[in-house]
């Protein structure tokens, strides 16, 4: 039997689209800044995916500012403006705001004043939801772009981060998203290429990419693709709680993504029990996988008010468009023989 | 006839290593910084062309930092630095140095004290070669990699720039490559990628073309197959001077990089050669690329002491490894009945 890659929040696989158009797109080999024809058709594909970004995420008549990452792009519109945020913020966000924002114990942020706030949209360890308020200065949109109803006109947000690789796109390709007229001052410098925002000659394979995953994604998302991963998802939690009452759900009682799951069981670290499954077959996670490595207590899980007990025994699986039900019961058999294992250890 | 593409130093074609070693990423998914074996296997991927960079580079031993751009890396080595450096740096360097370094008519560059200096390998206009002092704090080596033989570790400099899509690698990949030990402080922050100086999901595909560019690039530097480039450029330029002997050759008695060639005629603006001899079927540029479309004396040529008759008045010229002897001689000849055609106007 083949490996199940439940890490689906970390990463996903290109789409089938968004290879085809990089493909493509290596062909097209002049420098979007030249203004020569070979220039302008370099342009042209750059300008084709800003468009597909801006439809997917319901982002018409915002800027698009292509960025290689949607750290790049937190960096951007956050170093040096003292927003406020809240401990469940990814890393790349977290490391420019002050960390003040008030958590309660199902996830849920509360905004004093959303002018000076960032708020993510989907939390990449617990899925859990956030509802943005009116006038929000930021939402990372990276984790809720492609699996959610989303429209960035209507969100509230005056910016957001996204990122083409959690939808189907390639890595190292994100995106600023201002409202326009938003005043944005560029950090790298030299070229004034994305309207004077960020310099450097653009990924221009990479953005094909993103555009045609967007697109895609959207697609999916409107043809209710992920009504079925979440029932998968639902499938496998009532299988692990059936068997494992103990077992302690994060955020099961919020509004999550479809696709996330989030559990502890006290004790057994999520480092461990990644490296157990792993060697079984089955990919997921425990923490963002940025921090994966650095065995310590999650800081989300901290910030809901879990003790260290759970926050550092906690694992995140993440299902995909292609995950089958067979997937998921396989995991949810593995893992629950080994959590025994764990148990009987443990006595 | 086709069109010929005379434009090199802006971007060259993606070379069929690096399109192969691409979409042979395509299918390594996993995010290189998860523990499990699909973040393993993407790992790996970043980690092969890692060596392959530093091995063309002669840089082994030294820290290759991937960027998502020479830009990028300019940024993370120069920010707050206060270096010195000269006008004839590549605005992505010069727009964080104190400009007050020397330039001769031939285009060299004064280095007082080189540890508090950046200078570049060549330049992107004039094809112009420096001299790098030992110590020196910073090199942009973006224009020389791949074209001239060069060992970072034996080049005198602290740190140096590179791009992959100069040497036939992707746009949208940089890399700052430093001598072990030596202390950058990351801007991208977040999830501690690339041994903690820049983070951000890496773009694996981007890098994997990067590593597979240079390694081409080094094998054909070393089966000389930049001399034959040399010559059919020193053949344009003399049927170029037989024609019009008033032409202004810019650093021609200075070594040069072998395949650029930067000419003026004073009151023929480069913008307007550019656009003529782009409808024309030939791609060339006035200026780098970067500050394509902005209509003003190149600020290069300012630095070594042209006025703004030639200054403005300059085009260059860059050739790539597939350039043929009929590419140049046929842009010979349509570049000297335009000029006719121009001096018969102004006469």
């Amino acid at each position: 039997m083949g490996r199940v890659y439940l890490d689906h929040n970390a990463t996903t696989p290109l789409r089938a689209e968004a290879r085809e158009a990089m493909i493509a797109a290596m062909d097209v080999f002049g420098n979007p800044s030249s203004v020569h024809a070979e220039g302008r058709a370099a342009k042209a594909v750059v300008e084709k995916a800003r468009g597909q970004v801006a439809a997917a995420l319901g982002a018409e008549g915002a800027d698009v500012v292509f960025t290689s990452s949607a750290t790049e792009a937190a960096a951007l519109f956050c170093a040096g403006r003292g927003f406020h945020g809240a401990w469940v913020e990814h890393d790349a966000v977290a490391s420019w705001v002050k960390p003040d924002l008030p958590v309660d114990a199902a996830g849920r942020v509360t905004v004093a004043d959303p002018g000076s706030a960032v708020l993510q949209l989907a939390n990449s360890e617990t899925g859990v939801l956030q509802d943005l308020p009116e006038g929000l200065a930021l939402s990372d949109m990276t984790q809720g772009f492609g699996k959610l109803p989303l429209a960035f006109n209507w969100s509230g947000a005056t910016a957001a981060l996204i990122s083409a690789h959690k939808l189907g796109g390639p890595k190292g390709v994100g995106a600023l998203v201002i409202r326009r007229g938003t005043d944005v001052a560029a950090q790298l410098k030299g070229g004034g290429q994305e309207m004077g925002r960020r310099a450097g000659t653009e990924n221009v394979i990479g953005i094909a990419g993103f555009g045609a995953a967007a697109e895609a994604a959207a697609r999916d998302l409107s043809d209710g693709k992920w009504a079925r991963v979440a029932e998968l998802r639902d499938k496998m939690e009532a299988a692990i709680s059936a068997e494992a009452p103990e077992t302690v759900f994060i955020g099961r009682g919020s509004k999550r993504l479809p696709n996330t799951s989030c559990f502890a069981t006290p004790g057994w670290k999520g480092e461990t029990q990644v490296m157990q499954m792993d060697l079984a077959g089955f990919a997921i996670s425990a923490g963002s996988a940025c921090s994966s490595g650095k065995v310590r207590a999650s800081k989300v899980l901290t910030a809901m008010g879990y003790g260290e007990d759970v926050a550092a025994s906690a694992i995140r699986v993440s299902l995909g468009l292609e995950t089958t039900e067979d997937d998921v019961m396989r995991f949810a058999d593995t893992w629950l023989a080994k959590q025994k294992k764990f148990h009987a250890r443990a006595a």
